[in-house]
């Protein structure tokens, strides 16, 4: 009987194109090379998906944020899962920085889809068998799979920024920019050990305009507000404007998802925001950084996360390492 | 050739052991008499299920919420479909006016399950063609099923008790017992023409007892606290004694649905909370029903669902009929 | 390239709520301490599980009885399934010696659930990878699973009983105490090679008291009758009657299961019976144990399924070993 | 909108090779024609499907006995079953008067397969939404299908047989052939008023030769041996010389499925049986139609069962209709 | 009970938006009109849908080629299906008059996907009961589908217009551009009565250039270059120029798909080919109309076989019908 | 903790009954004898499978061509597969050198089934982990599949036997004995460095008998006929008569599968064929042995494949290597 020839099983990682960048820094992380891959489009916009080295066998991460153009780098990614799977990976392991579509995670109306679940369905069908994934918008949509799925979270390393810089206590107010969003600034509000408050849009009668009411004391204070993802910054800015309207001393906007679609740099650039806290999870290009942005990277953590997977190691203390950094 | 033999398929309602009121008031809405079903367990526990009639290419509605004791339910529920499928139901429709376990629906510590979404595998599964229920813990639960929901909601209900009552407008102040329930607050708020607040506990230091922030306006005004369900009712009492102290004026108290287990029924007795307004989307026992509780039912809403599910008619002009009501 | 950092997947075992006395042997037997789990409920009486070590990389056992209350017990183990899937165990391996539900394994009624296939659905839907188990009720309970299972019998433990205590030979009649069990007592009868006889129950005539007729000889015999499990045990002791009345000269009763529900025990203790024997397949609470009942226990027989299923050896030589016991 | 064009779905009766003549019965009963179909092999032996009519959005009954040559039988059922779907059929129905493969319905040693299982599977797979047929081997293999199953019994119609021709009472005893049938046997009794005996094959000792003991009593009386099937005739016609040499009358046999393979025929041709009671569930090739053969017909039967669910209604009162007849 | 209040089923046409100008042909061909949906691009680029009537119950057939930009084609369509599937239609149709990715149909390389399997499972996935489409690029693709699929066929209306033109018999002579299509030449071909011929591109040494040679005759007559569809145009432009040089009379070219990427539209229009026929499976912007382009439509023949579907009647003769109009 | 007492996963390489001599040769060049098993069939056809000895965590390689008597075979193959994952299989890996029903790959008429889908989906039900096979009818069946499947190529170990025998250059032609196989001369062509001829079968004109024009030169050249099979020898016999009357110096013919049923071997043996080059693909009974026929072996690269894939090794360099003997 032939015993164990097997030449073992490796861990590799290849980047798609939504974030080289990215990839690159986690791969430097993990202690290995990208892996050789070639995404390209034909003439009619079809995805072709070269892999150029043999993966038979071994553990295979992708690193792909479903960002813009959304449509294309979530099929980049299903194809690739695909060739992984038909070329013999052993697992297959996708780190999702930044999952697109999770805003349609439920109906909110009739006759609506709820593309975040087709997402995964589409996900697990093409053959993932691991998860690796940053502040879902929702936490629920971890139950939109049923494989293994190591949840993320950006928010102590976008707290580190603020305690580095001295930003907390009872000088600072983390602000909730709508009512979904309150449970996210009562967490950082608590590594910062500062209060909270919320910004409460209503409409006080049919035919009247909505109106930016402040629930929580912000006169005088160093606002955060705090986001999983900026989009369009509309919400954003007009928050922003409403804080200082009330009195607030400074104001610093948070996300770990730097969608930043539409008018939202322009936006951004005229608001009165000081400075606007970003993580990695998106490449952006380079017309869009302006100088109030700065940039936490990613990569240590999540390449610390790819390492204790692959090493059959607990996930979860990477969390309270996170948290003891802020300590 | 034997062309269309067929007697017609008919509309049949079974209720399991949960909640046999409901279900008797459901069906007289939907115009039908309550199936033929027997549900005992054997000696040693093991659940029975007898259909005494036959559903032979029926569309079969079970009612059944997974309340106390949710094991048992919830198992009665699955042998039930297991039957129907077997005995050739031509579609197995599940009411579940109270949706059990929905708590458990993300990760929040390392190792946890996601309960809720096992009990959607399990009902899928077991055969369930359509699931209709109400005010879900988290609206992303929809997301666990492909198959068709009808996600039914009890907040003009709710809100419909008030204004029969004159609590709206001004006076009031709809509160959030916790950073979660914010949204929810707001819709009831929306209702009611009020503003609202929050209640912000916190722990300000290591080893220092949490303390009871509001965030908002309550002074002499009368507070409504909203949540999707009462269940040991410590949150909800602890608030009502932050908002006496903070000068409110009266406090009632609303849900969906009154899980109400262990000292609930006496902490509410206990607590200065003038009126406790809960659905029967969970059948409550009679001792447990204090005189300051008022019960709003669902089961014209269901009922009229129902209907419209079997006549192929949109569910979704129910909602905005639900807020006509209220104007 | 990182090449195989991985820790070695370890073998672990962890006891759920139902029969932890025989979790504990079991994992003697196999040389590891049982894992760090802990089952609760919550006040609604939600099951809550936490698994307090890593088990990441695994090959987890779960060891449970869906005995009594046994839809409590099921969700359990389906919540710790979903628990260890979510968190990523290389293998889940679910150890049952007792498989309840598993008389409802036909439809012998219209409109009946086959409720031992919806169980074995729902288990392998959670995620289990293999069953070890116990004395199915029906041996083609086997396949109602297309995954590994390993069926261990209980037969030769009991036989073992009897041999040791000179209970074998002509003096003694393997009794079915009904149609069904023929092969099971004839099994037995063949380890102790002695002659079979069966209780035929029949009605003769409408209207007329069913009689226990006897197929075979008793006449001054020992007769040990044997099931798979004891329920309320009123076809046994009815039985023992009849034997009695036939000229029987002792009765033993023996059983894989002992399920002991309802009157079994009062039953049992006003018999002619002199002794019962079981396994430890279900716990016992303290109270059942008559002076009459002899416990044999499963641990080693499935503490060496165990050892051989994790070191790939193969598990059939065992039940060699077990006949060979006898001889 | 254009509503409600359609063609009403017809009932259609397709027969595959294997039964032809139960077929074109069955379909005389439920007062069709037999559809258009065309079974051939290509010259390489490749099973050649052709359904010569169109049958979209039709109810389509598939009658096809899985017996020998059982693998081209079963592939011949499997071929027609994915034509029927790709055609769009409106529901699948497969009839199978005799389950082939049904005894390999558990591992009853190491490293077995379950075929019966995997023929269900394999059934399922293809596309079949419905499930008749006529004594499983084990009830319980009603278990490896959760579609729904419509289950029919020989036995009221092979003891119609008996009482008609006065083989009842006190002079009759209904022998089990085996320790597996004697509940088939009690069963056959209760229809007769007629008691049972057991056919106890057992070896006294290694190497000596295994004996047919007789549990119960057969001195003078007309012995009718019953089983689901016959296959080679050799536990019967044994059975059948010790009954003779304890004193049996006469001696009659009766099965639902004839399997009849290899020495069966010659067996029974010289056996002291004096009848063979049979259904037409098989097929049978003028040679093996021996004089002391009778058959059965159960196309009464399944025609009446395709009616009642083709027009929605109970299947289960024809149980009961079957008893009556006999009383 | 309540019997059959419902209302009936209708028929239901929804264009996506690749090919609106087709889906209004094809409306019109069944008599109905399109039904109410928006599609649109988020700032972000996610696609929202919003299906603005009801279609609970309905049969909707949706019609969407994958087409440039085909992932944002496919998303869409995607989406659209998880929105009608959770909105209960009845049945969710598909009308794929393009395939996209069809190309990627095997492995040719190592590590390749085979994206139109992945298309394939993708539709399922998300809830597709039945697929339309034309000329699939090779017909095995309907294989990668086990749901009904009505394959139709564009060469007839392709043959009609060269009939119509009096292109037809030994003057004319129908090539096939590369090795792969020359059963589809044939095929044309014999609607023409004419003769073929191959372009067999081939490279006569390492380092060499490739050469066209052409099999078979074409000197003096009229050249029919027929493809299921023209991309880059790069092969059929080249093998134009070869059938000149061998002394052509007149070029045509044809081909179902006509995806015109890239320099197709420059090519075609320097390339001395006098006529290149089309259909509409494809929408063309209006700069690529050259007035050499003839388009022909499918919408009547997608119309008819919608009919037919609907109204369960064969969509086979719809075949027949097409090669009648020729004769 | 008990770590990695596993005692290593083996190779093993089981006979079915097709192509024993073909399975030896590939387990000796892998370096292993064949496993023990053993498969008989029933008196009544019934098909058993006895593996005899323990595969538990086990690479287990079945060797099995689904050749004549293809449904025997099959069956063989699928319960063998189920026995294994029962029997704990660390992986189920099924070489199938000739893919039976391939031919069966697309709807070609209404109404007809796509075996060759099924077959796949029976094989991936039943439990296979990985496909290796050899020259599929269309290379789409590989998108049949969705589990990893190795698909090597005969051509070059055909072309191997006419380089070795100097049949190459412009005195050699390559004939596709039909439209669809001229991808696949195109191909030997090419290693064979020689033009290509088609023959082009056509009907001039209704009830006029079919022609055989051939399209290319092959005047006075040795001429090689290729195909994927050969089934009844016909078209490749008139094939041989037709290119005789052109005037064609020698004629040799190859395929891989030499199914060879019904009147092949009496018409290969009267056609003026030289020389016919198979594989052992399947294996051929000794009278069908003709002195014109020429076997080259697949084993050395099966049993390549073999070793690489247990070694995680690419499999693609094995073309390439391939490719290689020939320059």
């Amino acid at each position: 009987m032939i015993e164990k020839p097997y030449s073992d099983s490796k861990l590799k990682i290849f980047a798609l194109s939504s974030n080289r960048p990215l990839a690159e820094k986690i791969a430097d992380e993990v202690g290995v090379e990208l892996g050789d891959i070639n995404i390209s489009q034909f003439a009619d916009g079809e995805i072709k998906v070269n892999i150029d080295e043999s993966i038979r066998g071994d553990h295979v991460y992708l690193v792909q944020s479903t960002s813009y153009p959304v449509n294309d780098h979530l099929m980049e990614l299903l194809i690739a899962i695909d060739a992984l799977r038909r070329a013999s990976a052993k697992t297959i392991n996708v780190v999702i920085p930044y999952y697109g579509y999770a805003r349609q995670d439920r109906k909110a109306q009739p006759r609506e889809p709820i593309t975040a679940k087709l997402v995964a369905n589409m996900l697990v069908q093409a053959g993932v068998d691991r998860l690796v994934t940053l502040d879902l918008h929702a936490a629920q949509i971890q139950g939109f799979f049923d494989i293994p799925m190591d949840h993320l979270l950006g928010a102590p390393l976008l707290a580190n920024y603020f305690i580095d810089n001295h930003l907390e206590g009872d000088d600072v107010v983390v602000v909730s920019p709508d009512h979904g969003g309150v449970t996210r600034a009562r967490k950082l509000a608590e590594f910062l050990k500062s209060p909270i408050a919320i910004i409460d849009k209503r409409r006080p009668k049919a035919n009247v305009a909505e109106i930016m009411n402040i629930v929580g004391e912000v006169q005088g204070k160093t606002c955060v507000i705090i986001d999983d993802m900026i989009d369009t910054a509309g919400t954003i800015t007009l928050a922003a404007d409403a804080l200082m309207e009330k009195g607030a001393k400074d104001i610093y906007v948070c996300c770990t998802h730097p969608v930043l679609s539409g008018p939202a740099i322009s936006r951004l650039e005229k608001s009165p925001i000081k400075k606007v806290i970003i993580t990695d999870s998106i490449s952006l290009p380079e017309e869009k950084y302006l100088d109030k942005i700065e940039t936490v990277t990613v990569s240590q953590l999540v390449g610390e996360a790819i390492k204790r997977i692959h090493e059959n190691r607990s996930v979860s203390p990477l969390f309270e390492e996170q948290f003891k950094l802020i300590d």
